[in-house]
């Protein structure tokens, strides 16, 4: 497997300050690999609200059913992240495994075990060891550190070729907060869940009920907007924290108009990692972003977009640098969406290259064919009927997704 | 663009009888490329029968539209069908050209206008120049012969590897009737419509209206079975044709109990072509048949068969010949369908891999890998809910397909 670092990895990481209230610790604990980080910490100070959204395969991972059922009960102890197992479709042994790790990590960090939330990233189908946490768990909470951010990222990295950060400051009721988020994903990624892993933490106070609201609306204009090829994975999990250490009045409605600028923050932040786990997604060169506008509405227009991101034809296009925009209406043509083909019109970045249903008159080949060679691309189609916008990341399609793909669990 | 034959291809091609009532010629008209054959004339006797399915798409060809817009005449005195070109996104432009390429036609082979059926392959956007035609089709008309069947299955061809023809010969109340199939399809290919260019002929007397039902029930079976990458032409045509020079009494009614071991054979012809389609898909190395038991219906089975087949997760193990049915469990999970994971068993080949929701106790790695060498592959999921059965075809997912479509149109 390559570990070459994606070309579209941002030039340098980001320094995440610490959050009150939230503290790191990663461990080998030889999940898969020996001598290889693979297990993830996170603890929380007491009365810290949690929030989540996870995948909707109908097959979902045992740390994904046991997150759902705890979701209810709004605050959290612990986090528990482990790369090179994915703990899914692993049955009875699995309910048992989520179980001993929950037990683990209560008692470690001193909570209750309904307060312990879980992930488990990798392989599907093979048994996970959780007695092996049990070498590593009480030194994890010893060691956890509030600045330990990157190393959280570093942790719960697969095929990723880079950790995922971002980080926001903001003003909540006259106090400065901060938002730290972290993301893995390069492969089996795709909408219409809650993408990969993602965890983003906040010392604003802010109660569970709208920590939810606000992290369901935000998902699906960031997370639910990345496509990688289509493919849903079994452990989607994408949740918030917010520890209240910032001592701001506690907000208990996410439209509370005193966490409007928090809620811009909070989505633009989950829009930076979204937009990072398509820039790491496998073999990936190119960065595409697909928009959709004129559609009959928002809905219509986001399953074209998708229809254009998820087409292996139009993204293997983009990676020969080919303005193959006939593919683009293949695309639009399959999304089974309402278009009329005599309307259409579409553009690569600001080059029209098919207006009216046909070829564009001022078509210049030289033109377009320059700019499908930039390492960011914009493909823009207006179906021409209503007033519905979309926009959707992606990558290009190369050999490098098949070479990662065709050898990973080898 | 490798121009190396699949090795799924068969070992040799079959030799077509005639047809009685249809003659073949094909011509190289220069559509894109000089000196390349791209264009086939099809003749039919006088009363010959025609039906047809075409793509679902949105934005479908002008061949297309041109198709449906007379197949309620019932009846065909020519083909035209072009590679090169696909005459689709062309506008007003692309209309023009089809009532060209029919009034040449029909003028060749004297027939009318409204009995001329088209279809263009190629790429979309371009504008077709039908009066290349011209030169042609007067010396199509008179050179067209009987067994013409090899030259016409390779004149349609685009990215495909090898020409794809079938037969079967079989009798309709009395009488030994032949029946004749080309078709061409290498990517851009996925069910949910009549996939590709196919054609099928027979001597038999079938009248329209038993023929398009015959023909619909048939497609459902085969063609709207295979899948290559999911994605959907805008010119995607099957047709049929029924001369009735065999001279067996006329039949009115696809449920004729007459028509029951021709309905059988026409079947089997439409499946082998459809399978020759995925054999030929861009890149692939392997053969993959995916079947579902045990869903709740046909139709869910069918949804959750096409989610494995389309999946370029699965896809791409096969490729690296890694028993990685933890994908197959992603994929059964991302169909939407009725699921219920500890009921899930998986098989590739005879070797059982998963079963009530777990690895299989008796797994045996070596014996799968072992497996998954071979040329042909199946996995077959049973979801423990129902009677739904399903079963479709596809290939694997190589760098093959990423070359070939990374510069198809440069």
């Amino acid at each position: 497997m390559s570990t070459a670092v994606s070309p579209l990895a941002p030039k340098s990481l980001p320094t995440l300050p610490p959050v009150a209230g939230v503290r790191l610790a990663t461990a080998a604990a030889g999940i898969r690999y020996t001598e290889r980080t693979d297990v993830l910490l996170a603890t929380f100070a007491p009365g810290t609200s949690v929030a989540g959204v996870f995948t909707r395969s109908r097959c979902p991972s045992a740390p994904v059913e046991w997150c759902r059922d705890r979701l209810a009960g709004g605050s959290i102890g612990a986090l528990v992240v482990n790369s090179g197992n994915a703990n899914a479709f692993t049955g009875k042994n699995g309910r048992a495994a989520t179980a001993l790790t929950a037990e683990l990590a209560a008692a470690a960090v001193g909570c209750s075990e309904s307060e312990v939330f879980l992930a488990s990233t990798g392989v599907i189908g093979e048994p996970l060891d959780a007695r092996k946490f049990e070498g590593v768990m009480s030194r994890l909470a010893a060691d956890a550190v509030e600045d330990g951010w990157e190393a959280a990222a570093r942790a719960i990295m697969t095929t990723d070729t880079f950790p995922k950060l971002a980080t926001r400051s903001v003003e909540v009721s006259g106090r400065t907060v901060t938002i730290n988020g972290i993301a893995k994903g390069a492969g089996m990624i795709a909408p219409d869940m809650a993408t990969m892993l993602a965890y983003v933490a906040t010392d604003a106070a802010i109660s569970a009920q709208a920590l939810q609201a606000l992290l369901a609306r935000a998902a699906d204009r960031s997370f639910n907007c990345v496509t990688v090829d289509g493919d849903t994975s079994t452990s989607d999990t994408l949740m918030a924290f917010a520890t209240g250490a910032a001592g701001n009045a506690k907000i208990a409605s996410a439209d509370d108009p005193a966490l409007a600028a928090f809620a811009a923050a909070f989505e633009s932040l989950l829009i930076e990692l979204a937009q990072l786990v398509a820039r790491d997604g496998e073999g990936a060169r190119k960065f595409v972003t697909v928009e959709v506008s004129g559609a009959e509405s928002e809905a219509s227009a986001r399953r074209i977009a998708l229809s254009i991101a998820n087409s292996p034809l139009v993204k293997t296009a983009v990676a020969g640098e080919d303005a193959n925009w006939g593919r683009v209406v293949m695309a639009v043509g399959k999304a089974g969406e309402p278009a009329d083909r005599d309307r259409l019109s579409i553009r690569f970045g600001d080059v029209r290259v098919a207006v009216d249903g046909e070829r564009d008159p001022a078509y210049d080949e030289a033109l377009v064919s320059a700019y499908m060679k930039n390492e960011e691309i914009l493909i823009a189609v207006d179906i021409g009927l209503g007033d519905g916008f979309a926009r959707v990341w992606t990558c290009d399609l190369t050999e490098g997704y098949i070479a990662i793909n065709a050898d990973y669990r080898s």
